[in-house]
C-alpha cells in the first residue's frame, strides 16, 4: 500500500509518500510559510494541492493519485477518541470540541483533513493520534484531583501527545538493545517537547497533561504552572480565559522567561554572551526535563535507556549534558567526547554506564505510516466479515 | 522568653506557650469552630482573649501577660516576603495583598495578627513563615515560563509551604542519624499535604508553587492541574476566576475524585468496600507523591533518608506501603512490621536498606518558637547598635 503521510505544522506542511510495508520513501516535499507574506500558498488546500500535483503525474513517483491507498495524519488531540481510526465526521467534531486544549495544532489539521477529503474522495484518511499509545496508562495517572465529572463528562484528563515520536524512540531503542524488557524514559526536545517512560514497550506515563501546552516549557507554550497563578494573573491584568490562553500559549514558555527568543540555539548563544534571562530559560528548561525523568525513574523501578530525539534532543550537546549531570549514583555516565561529536543515530554513554543514554532521531513518518495501514487492514477485514455475514 | 505560638485555622485556634531556650511547655490549649454554629467563640478576637484569660494569671501558667517575650506566628503566605521578621504593617498588607492565592489561610493570620496587636501592645510579634525555607533555593526552581514580569513585578514564582514542619522534620532527621551532611525527602501528608527536598538541611525544592493549592492533591484543594483544562472548564462552566478559584479550592482534591470525602481515613474505608473512586482518590494521591519523591531522588543524586509526618504520614500505614512500593532498586527496604504496628517517632526500613525511612511527628511549635526567638535577639541587637551609634 502506498501511504502519504503530512505532516502540519501550524503554517508548514511537509509531507512523505512511503511504500509499505518496503517503508521504500517514493517522494517528499515541503511548503513553508503558508498563508504568510511572502509565502507560496494562500492556504492550506493550496498547499495540499501543489502537493498532489508534484506527487502524481507524468515522471512523477505516483502515475496517478488513484495509487494511494490511505493518507495517515499526525493529528494531535481528539479528546477521549485516542485510539488511531479511520477519520470521519465524529473524529472531526471530536477534534473540533477540544480546539481550545491544541489551538496551535488541531486548527491546522482540521483545515488539512478537509483538504484532502475535497482532493481524495474515497482514499481512507486515517488519525494516527498523538495520544494513542497513552491511552492504555490507567486512571490514577491520568486523573486530575477535581470534580469527577471533568473527566466522565468534559474529558478533562492527562492525555499526552508526542505520541509518534515517542513509540519510534521506543521501538528503535528496543532493536537497538536488542531485547523488549527495558526501562525506557524517551526524551522529545524541539519545537515542542515533552518525556514519556515506557515499560517493556508500553508508555506508562508522560510529562504532557490535558493540552500539549503543559509538562516541560516549549518555545513559547507555558508547560506545568500553579492553577492559582494564572488565575491571579487573569484578575490582575484582566484577562478572560481565551486572552489568557493566548499569553500562555504563543507568549510565554522560553520566549516569556528570556524576553527575547524561545530557541534553544539563540538561548545558548545569548547566555555564552553572558545573559542571565537566556541562561535562566535554559535553566528552567533543564530543570523540568530533569524532573520529570526523576519522576519517571522511579515510577518505573530504574532506567536501562534514556534516548534524545527531536530539533534540540539531537543537536544540544549541551542540553544533553545538563540533563544528564551527577546521575552516576543511578547508574548513567556519560561519554563526553560522544556527546560532544554525536551525529545521527549513537550511544553517547560509555560503556561502564548501566544505563545506556542513545541519540534516536525520530522517525514518526514510519510510526505514523506502520500504524495507518494496520488500521485500513483491520477496516477492510471487518467490512469483509460483514459481507459474509450478511451475504 | 517566653513565647506564644499560636496554630490558626480555617475555624481553629491553638496555642502553646513555651520557655525558650529550655523548650518547656508553659501552657497550650485550643478553641474549636470559631464562628461557627454552637461554637465557644464568634471570632477570633474573642478566641483569643479567651487565651489570654487561661494563660495568665492567678494561679495560670503566667502571672501576667507582660511576661510573654514574643508572639511566633507560623503565618503562610506574604508573597515576595519570605524571611522570618518582625510583623509591621508592610508584612500584613502583603499577607493582604496575596489574600487570592491562600484563601483558606491569609484571612485568618490577618485577623487573628490584628486582634493581638490590640491585645498584646508593645510585644513583639514574628511570622515565621511557611515559605521561609525554600528562600534560598535557585532561581531555575521557582520560575515559571511565563512572560519574566509576572515574577519580578508581581511575585508570581514558586514558593513552597510547610516550611515549620519540613523544618522540624530535617532537624529531627539529622539528628537521628547523626550527621548533618544527608540528602532527604519530608513528606509532611495530612490535612494539606507536601513533598521537600533537603541537601544537608538546606531546601532544595518543594512540591508546592505558587499557592498552597499547588503540588500534591489535598483534602479538597486541586494540587497540579493543566491550566488549560482549567481555563476550558471556566469557559464551559461559565467561571469567573474567583468561582473557578473557589471550585478548585474547596470543591477538588481528593473529595472532588470520590465524590464522597477528602479524608484520607474515609477513603481507605470506603475503597476496602469496594468504592472504586474512593480507591481512585487514594491512587491519585499516591501516584502524585511517588512522582515528586522520584523528581527529588534525581536532583538529590540519590536518597539517605525518607520521612513521613502530619495526620497521614503518622497514622497511615497503608499511604506509607503503597508510596514505598517497589524501591527496592534505589535502596529502599521497608520492614511491613514495623510499617503496620509504629507509634509515633520511629524507623520503618530494615537494617539492610541502605535510605532510612522514618515517621517523624512534626514539632513545629518549637521550630516557630526557635526562629521566633533569633528574630527578636538580632532586632534587639540591631536596636542596640543604632543606639550606640546614635549615642
Amino acid at each position: 500500500m502506498k501511504c502519504l503521510i503530512p505532516n502540519i505544522g501550524s503554517t508548514s506542511f511537509k509531507y512523505r509518500v512511503l511504500d509499505m510495508p518496503s517503508e521504500t520513501v517514493l517522494a517528499q516535499g515541503r511548503v513553508e510559510r503558508i498563508g504568510q507574506p511572502g509565502g507560496e500558498c494562500a492556504d492550506y488546500p493550496a498547499a495540499i494541492r501543489k502537493c498532489l500535483d508534484e506527487i502524481a503525474g507524468p515522471g512523477r513517483a505516483l502515475s496517478s493519485l488513484s495509487e494511494i491507498g490511505a493518507v495517515g495524519f499526525k493529528a494531535v488531540h481528539a479528546g477521549p477518541l485516542n485510539a488511531p481510526q479511520i477519520i470521519g465526521d465524529e473524529f472531526l467534531a471530536a477534534m473540533d470540541e477540544i480546539c481550545f486544549l491544541a489551538p496551535a495544532h488541531n486548527p491546522p489539521y482540521i483545515a488539512a483533513i478537509n483538504a484532502f477529503r475535497q482532493e481524495l474522495p474515497g482514499v481512507p484518511l486515517v488519525a494516527v493520534i498523538e495520544t494513542s499509545p497513552y491511552r492504555h496508562m490507567d486512571e490514577a495517572s491520568t486523573t486530575y484531583a477535581v470534580p469527577y465529572e471533568w473527566r466522565s463528562e468534559y474529558g478533562m484528563r492527562r492525555y499526552g501527545f508526542h505520541g509518534a515520536s515517542h513509540r519510534s524512540a521506543s521501538e528503535r531503542t528496543r532493536e537497538l538493545l536488542g531485547r523488549n524488557d527495558i526501562r525506557h524514559i524517551s526524551c522529545h526536545l524541539g519545537g515542542s517537547s515533552s518525556v514519556a517512560a515506557f515499560r517493556n514497550g508500553v508508555a506508562i506515563d508522560t510529562s504532557f497533561g490535558a493540552s500539549p501546552q503543559s509538562g516541560l516549557p516549549q518555545n513559547n507554550r507555558v508547560g506545568d504552572i500553579d492553577v492559582f497563578a494564572v488565575l491571579h494573573m487573569m484578575k490582575k491584568l484582566g484577562l478572560n480565559p481565551d486572552q489568557m490562553a493566548d499569553l500562555l500559549g504563543c507568549r510565554s514558555g522560553l520566549a516569556g522567561i528570556s524576553g527575547k527568543s524561545g530557541d534553544v540555539r539563540d538561548l545558548t548563544e545569548a547566555a555564552a554572551k553572558g545573559d542571565s534571562r537566556s541562561q535562566l530559560a535554559l535553566d528552567v528548561f533543564v530543570y523540568a526535563i530533569r524532573h520529570y525523568v526523576g519522576a519517571f525513574m522511579l515510577e518505573l523501578g530504574g532506567i536501562d535507556a534514556i534516548t534524545f530525539s527531536g530539533g534540540i534532543g539531537e543537536n544540544s550537546a549541551e542540553i544533553r549534558a545538563a540533563v544528564l549531570r551527577d546521575l552516576s549514583g543511578f547508574g548513567v555516565e556519560i561519554d563526553a567526547d560522544k556527546n560532544a561529536t554525536i551525529k545521527g543515530e549513537g550511544a553517547i554513554s560509555t560503556d561502564r554506564s548501566t544505563v545506556r543514554v542513545l541519540v534516536v532521531p525520530a522517525n514518526e513518518e514510519i510510526v505514523v505510516a506502520r500504524e495507518t495501514v494496520a488500521v485500513v487492514d483491520r477496516a477492510n477485514a471487518a467490512a469483509q466479515t460483514l459481507a459474509e455475514q450478511t451475504r
